[in-house]
């Protein structure tokens, strides 16, 4: 049977190409499994900073910083000034997108689903603003009330009822980065979204993405951020559960919103 | 009372502006009425080609050409060999984009509302294929039968079931232009749209526009357009309603698909 896989961070320990040494450290998609046997190194990559925490290969510095980086500074072309909103915004990209923004010179407000996360957004990551979507019963309200003026650009995680309210605050021009829509893949049917004809009202984009298709910025993405997060304009929280034997309940509260931060697993130390 | 307002075709009877002198042909828009009083001149054009039907620039070469030529250039980035789906594709956006999409070497198939339009778009406007979607009681079967390799463009005018069908069968890296949704504006609420997560697995952009954000673009639009009119390489239909009294029943006519081609109101001939 083949392990679940996901990003992961792993040492050589044997290796059959010249290109990877005993020792290297790599990330890349590996098994859940204290041992992995990858015959497709071209999803490997070497690291070679060791003075950030080995774990940020998984997320601030692996493919969800990546697909932060490339949604809004490529998506979403962003201008100083400009308002924006990111839902799932504790989570592994949106925290990252809501420093891009105040880094960029946005106004940004972003969604979550705790109070916890809302003061995080608040207090950690410099958003202007932030609120639990759980406590809002008329989302269409809670974005008139953070964005009198509209909204410029939305970084989309959730979808559904959440993107039938923005659509209603999108300013002429403006534009949606849809990374995820993670309310929706679990729902048979998904919700109907119904306000899309403002789409040709304020003559919106909506653009999905996909990290993949960006692997070639990696190294520019990589100069851009070391100097950040070692200067500390970027931080970044993960939810670090240890032992493979939390693997599937941490993937679960994924779905439940139980994480705060990237959700990382801890299966051995270096 | 305000005179309700179109796009029109005109003889100047009187004027004080030295840009428009007696006799001049203008289009732009003007009044539902016999003599108009244009006080926002910016909004008229000088007709200089007269050896098309003067009707022809309050479509084909007005604001309904330049929306189906900047629809389908600009926003669509058409390529050789692409499979281009159109609604409404008997209107006079719509039928023009077909023929835009032969031209640039596409497959092209629409979609329209009567036998008799279907016909038209297959022995008049050179679509590859057409269909009546009154007669699909599965639009997502029947777009799967047009389309078995999925559906590089959609060139979006009705909304709605529609769009949520193509969006089942969008490429990667798909493009959808949403130049309107007739199909939405009389209901209330609007249908829900249940499958924009294809949006994310499909990487697909949608993008709404005004051809009032392109107007810069008419006298480049106007070449392109008089040579192939001249030679046949591009046709047009029209449905010409005569005498201002049938204004009203053309323009609900509209709403329930009965005409056929650019709907215009002659007022009074030359």
């Amino acid at each position: 049977m083949q392990p679940i896989t996901g990003s992961g961070v792993a040492k050589i320990v044997d290796s059959g190409n010249p290109a990877f040494e005993v020792g290297d450290l790599v990330y890349g998609m590996t098994g859940w499994e204290e041992y992995s046997l990858i015959n497709n190194p071209q999803g490997l990559f070497k690291i070679h900073h060791t003075d950030v925490p080995l774990s940020y290969y998984t997320g601030i510095l692996g493919m969800p910083g990546l697909t932060a980086y490339d949604g809004f500074y490529e998506l979403c072309s962003p201008k100083k000034g400009e308002y924006v909103f990111v839902s799932a915004a504790a989570g592994a990209v949106g925290q990252l997108v809501g420093q891009f923004a105040k880094l960029m010179g946005c106004y940004v407000v972003g969604s979550a689903g705790s109070k916890e996360k809302v003061d995080l957004l608040k207090s950690k990551f410099g958003f202007d603003n932030a609120f639990n979507y759980k406590e809002e019963h008329d989302l269409n309200a809670a974005l008139k009330r953070y964005f009198p003026q509209g909204i410029d650009i939305y970084f989309e995680n959730v979808g559904g009822k959440t993107l039938d309210a923005v659509l209603l605050n999108m300013r002429v021009r403006g534009r949606i980065a849809v990374c995820g829509m993670i309310s929706q893949y679990n729902l048979d049917p998904p919700d109907g979204v119904t306000n899309l004809m403002h789409i040709v009202y304020s003559r919106v984009r909506i653009e999905g993405f996909a990290v993949s298709d960006y692997v070639d910025q990696y190294s520019k993405f990589l100069d851009f951020m070391l100097p950040h997060i070692r200067e500390g304009k970027i931080v970044y929280i993960e939810d670090i559960a240890e032992g493979l034997e939390k693997g599937p309940s941490a993937l679960v509260g994924l779905f439940g919103g139980h994480n705060v931060g990237k959700q990382v697993l801890l299966v051995a130390r270096e």
